[in-house]
């Protein structure tokens, strides 16, 4: 699936089109998009690229992380000087990038490819710890510090509530752009994240702004008996003056994988790429 | 075992010795001990007992990590006025200090115990990335990001070589101080970390300063082929020309337990600890 015509990548003549996968701790940053007066991802990657290539750089992410979010295989384009072949910018990438972003991979991509509109899923992961140790430092950075045990079968069953096509307008931020609350969720579901707590995969078609935040806050809060078991439905189903509950902390969360059309969606969202 | 006389905290009226269990992530610190404008955990501890307790405050930790070493059970001692009961004290200090700071354990403690002078012996982990994901910013923070093969077999026959009294001379920074060179080493082996590498426990009367460091930098490079089989043992019965290979960096290196009289050394050093 190539990205409609006014929204590819110029690339002009002497440029040639690159996929980079990117992984990024997202504690230091303001989320991916390029902001004033805030050190993101995006601004540290044009950056790089722009001192590398020595003219400026525009790059396109295919999911756009919050702030304090991680990305264990955010999938990014660019047009870059012919010059410039993707192994090659891979390594002088890596180089110049500080060390909370790691340029994965490099390939060259076809000229229609747009890591944002030619996506077709996305997977993330979130993790919560469990144990007493949550608060650790070497946990915490990246995960919700609950430190509290939660059961993995009933948070499971709550995951697969989730499965289908539904509305997730009740587990959207206020102020969702124009495109409509649907969603397809192709994998939906809870397991053991080794000894430390448990983690929530989830791959869909599309995400609303702070979607898993709000699932995974409102299954946890069901899963310790803080509401009801049949909340969640209630809420996909719509119509009930209920609220989600709280999102889940910013620091657990990973986007975790971007599927393009030859992509498998059965493959393992986390396994390969989170440690 | 208590401490000498003359090296005892003292524990005035109205005080009590508390004894705290800590972990730190090192990347952020120039290393436990106190210095003119920098940041070290000993300095954010003092502040922050100070800060609660409303006087000067003063700790002994069992162990100086160096700038960017870790710990996952460093052992700090101190005396703090008796209506700061351990557990409250503990809960107070988790909520004042920085994020990369964690009081893990609080306890009640003998005016006679010093956290280093009572001591009587130490256990360090050392983790090495062997993947091609090593340099993943979720790996890199607290490991040696090697992304080479280590085979695991003969680095552990490696270790095995340092078990018992030696001088350790070789495997020490310059100018050390005249407590003499001869450590004796209750455990030293290698073993898996997870899929990410390989991690090497060494427990012992004593260290060195950058012991643990000379000796996995060298015991890396024989296992990488870059020197001898035979140049562990040659180093460590001195009188060789020989010298080690450069340390491994710090960010691999944690303080991983502290043993008091009580405690048995059979345990495992790091399981209960690390995440």
């Amino acid at each position: 699936v190539n990205a409609p015509d006014n929204l590819r990548h110029r690339v002009a003549a002497g440029e040639i089109a690159v996929r980079l996968t990117l992984q990024y701790d997202g504690s230091g940053f303001a989320g991916w998009q390029l902001q004033p007066r805030e050190r993101t991802v995006q601004g540290e990657l044009e950056s790089a690229l722009a001192r590398l290539t020595d003219r400026p750089a525009r790059v396109a992410a295919a999911g756009r992380t919050d702030r304090g979010v991680h990305a264990a295989g955010q999938v990014v384009s660019a047009a870059v000087p012919a010059k410039w072949q993707p192994a090659e910018l891979q390594r002088a990438l890596n180089a110049v990038l500080p060390s909370d972003i790691w340029v994965v991979d490099a390939g060259e991509a076809d000229a229609a490819f747009h890591a944002r509109f030619s996506a077709v899923a996305r997977g993330y992961v979130y993790r919560v710890a469990t144990t007493p140790a949550a608060r650790s430092p070497f946990l915490r950075r990246w995960c919700w510090p609950l430190g509290r045990p939660l059961e993995l079968a009933a948070l499971d069953a709550l995951a697969g509530e989730l499965l289908g096509e539904h509305s997730f307008r009740a587990f959207a931020k206020a102020g969702q752009p124009e495109r409509g609350e649907r969603c397809t969720v192709h994998r939906s579901s809870w397991r053991a994240w080794g000894r430390r707590g448990v983690e929530y995969i989830i791959v869909a078609n599309r995400f609303l702004h702070h979607m898993v935040r709000y699932l995974v806050g409102t299954m946890v809060a069901i899963a310790l008996g803080q509401r009801g078991d049949g909340d969640l439905k209630a809420l996909l189903a719509g119509g009930t003056p209920l609220e989600t509950s709280p999102p889940a902390p910013p620091a657990g969360l990973f986007l975790a994988r971007v599927y393009y059309p030859d992509d498998s969606i059965d493959e393992d969202t986390a396994d390969a790429i989170l440690p």
